[in-house]
């Protein structure tokens, strides 16, 4: 299964939970694993609390001090060095176990898609069994 | 399965394992994979070097430097805005392949759980398959 | 299955995309998972653009601001402390979604095998299920 999302920002974290969380149901799947993939190398997907927006703003002023803007070899050819590095660091998977037809994410958990060089189109397939 | 471990320090990295090892045996799979899920926002599991307890000390002391505590948005809330940081950086799961009824674990890797706003009781989800 | 790749330096970015594909094939496998896991305490892999080599080593001055050589308690011992710290930030493993026998991976992403403390041998465990 596969979502299309689109940023409209160059840096924006888009939480996923609910759509994931219909995907699920509509599977009948009752015991496996969840597994999203991110197909691009300038955006990645992590777990985060979704409930608090400024924990998502921190997150991006984070990496905005490991990779900051402007200073990168590859900035020569596309200007987006930096977001090849954070979606290296915060990768393009994440895995998260299904009991009992639900997905084991934690109360304070949801998954955030992480845009870092958007606007864009952008796909995330869904795997589960 | 769910091991259930109890921190004693704001942060630390627990070894996990020998706990992991056992459930394995347990289980009696051949062949399959061993997902490691922590449902927290303020932990994380990571794979490293388990003989050595410098090496934790250096893995926390390094994201020390990316996350500090105390100048966050969501530390108007919470307190530990980069502990979530932290968190979102490390991910909450590592997935390991089993073959032969063993773990593939290297030689000088460890499972390590990583508290970043303890002390707290805390879940691990451990999906065999 | 299991490759072992030989690196030449210190610290080393290595394209396996094609050898991972060419695993795939063999197996006959139509959908399923592919992981990659590397066994090792000082090495890891990530997956990133494979055109443009400068992206490449952008991530890898990136990860030597965050563990700069020199510098850990576990220098005293191995002198390879910073290469802890980029393989647990970085992590052992990629998963990726198979469908109709082919690996989802995007059009700008490789699987990047990453030497923190070369020249060595190294094992990659790839997984298909």
């Amino acid at each position: 299964m596969e979502l299309k999302i689109y940023t409209k920002k160059r840096e924006e974290i888009i939480d996923l939970t609910s759509k994931i969380k219909d995907i699920i149901k509509k599977t009948k799947i009752k015991e496996g694993l969840c597994v999203i993939y991110v197909p691009h190398a300038t955006a990645a997907v992590t777990i985060n609390e979704n409930y608090d927006p400024a924990v998502c703003e921190d997150f991006l002023e984070a990496l905005k001090k490991i990779a900051p803007k402007g200073i990168w070899k590859h900035d020569k050819i596309d200007e987006n060095g930096d977001a090849h590095i954070k979606a290296a660091i915060i990768g393009p998977s994440e895995v998260i176990p299904i009991k009992n037809s639900q997905i084991l994410l934690g109360k304070w958990q949801g998954v955030m898609f992480c845009e870092f060089d958007g606007p864009r189109e952008r796909r995330i397939i869904i795997n589960v069994e």
